[in-house]
């Protein structure tokens, strides 16, 4: 378990910097960053839990909002550095669905042990954290062309689902999952 | 309760059949029709269900999960044919809406033997699965007309709990509030 | 923790009225009104109580919504003597805000005891109302200036948790936190 865990800080963190990002679209201040950072890092994981009935992963581990504001920190000296942080908020997006996908599948097996909701769980802990970012900044949609968007979720969070039932080690269903949502998302990113 | 459960999947169904229509409507692809099924289908039982503190109704019972798929794959190659998808849409949802609001005040006074909260619940799960369709989708909201949309919704969870608490048999209390959201949504949309 | 309770009780009643007033703006019906001032009035705290796993307020105590019925039917019948509604509506939501700020960390740290979770929980409560309001309205959000919004929801709440957590009396750390918010936000009103 502990060494999958490092999928959710990292689906945190980057999810987290796309908030960030779009709020220096925005042209918000730091508080501003704090609270978009807040809502993209935290929220599809947040809305994962409530359904699932678990405790909220950040309410007893405040750590996940240390890294949220680390996170917000970074970006607002940073942000004025990157040539199109839109782009660079689309591919950090890109890698939270990827992570998050696997994460909340596994997450999701493990309380209900039922496939199924293992693979519609991994698509909204994907695709909620983005979700909501955009609907509260007003932003043009990442779900724009949902279909690209919420396939790729979905595309990990089968392949993870189905490898873990086959019984494969942890690791070797992660890392194809992981793979197969990112490449599908960065290929519609790139050519679509 | 057998017989009542059929509400749910009735509402669960044609209101995954509205999420399929403005999924259509963006013409979007096949997952983009899965995603707003599900989201329209199960959306305002899922909030329903967190709020009473109950177990969310498809997390334990992924038939649900299984009706939302089958309807967006049926509107997906069904969806041309169809002269007026956005009054289709409309119908459906007012027999949704109706459905809903009776299955939620229903359940709601199973779980907390409270009228004012049957009341409140009907309406909020006939409403907010809606309401999230159209936020997401971007598309002219059902509550352009709040009054007459939420007005049919807390009439029919009005006379449901009220007769319901009078001591009426299960259908007799249903059929009524049934018919009594239905008129006035359906008079709504099509005198209003 | 009686006195307390005052604050949530006042926390609702203005939200709610901010709620009416935009329905006011929206010309929507009674029900119209019922539905904003209920939505805005218990919206905040439902997400907090959600988050916290704790039962959501209203649904044990019906009490809360009598108070955003109560609340909507005055203001369906005053609304028409107020000469800016919309002036109006920011004022009583700075109010709102001020009062949840401190509420939501103050029964946050009730329930988690940890400092961090209780100045989020403070901002989550004090912003989120109003978030769902103009989100469904579709009205000018609140949130155009988040920082100073977002800022003073956190100001509140941080200076209510260190007077808390340094053995402050109740009313010794309500009193403060509550005036820094309500002056920050009344200030950025005033002169932003």
């Amino acid at each position: 378990m502990d060494r999958i865990v490092f999928l959710d800080y990292a689906g945190v963190a980057v999810f987290a910097a796309t908030g960030a990002l779009a709020a220096s679209r925005k042209e918000l201040d730091i508080i501003g960053f704090l609270f978009f950072a807040g809502l993209t890092g935290i929220g599809g994981g947040t809305i994962r839990d409530l359904i699932l009935g678990v405790p909220v992963f950040w309410v007893p581990n405040p750590d996940y909002l240390l890294v949220c504001t680390g996170v917000a920190i970074l970006v607002y000296f940073a942000a004025h550095l990157i040539e199109s942080r839109y782009k660079l908020l689309l591919w950090l997006d890109a890698l939270g669905l990827a992570a998050y996908c696997v994460f909340g599948a596994w997450k999701a097996l493990v309380v209900t042990g039922s496939a199924p909701i293992a693979i519609v769980m991994g698509m909204i802990t994907a695709t909620f954290g983005g979700i909501l970012r955009d609907q509260i900044a007003g932003e043009p949609s990442v779900l724009m062309r949902p279909e690209i968007y919420v396939t790729a979720a979905m595309a990990g969070a089968v392949v993870f689902t189905a490898l873990h039932i086959m019984g494969m080690p942890l690791l070797g269903s992660v890392m194809p999952a992981f793979l197969t949502a990112f490449v599908i998302r960065g290929g519609a990113l790139k050519f679509g």
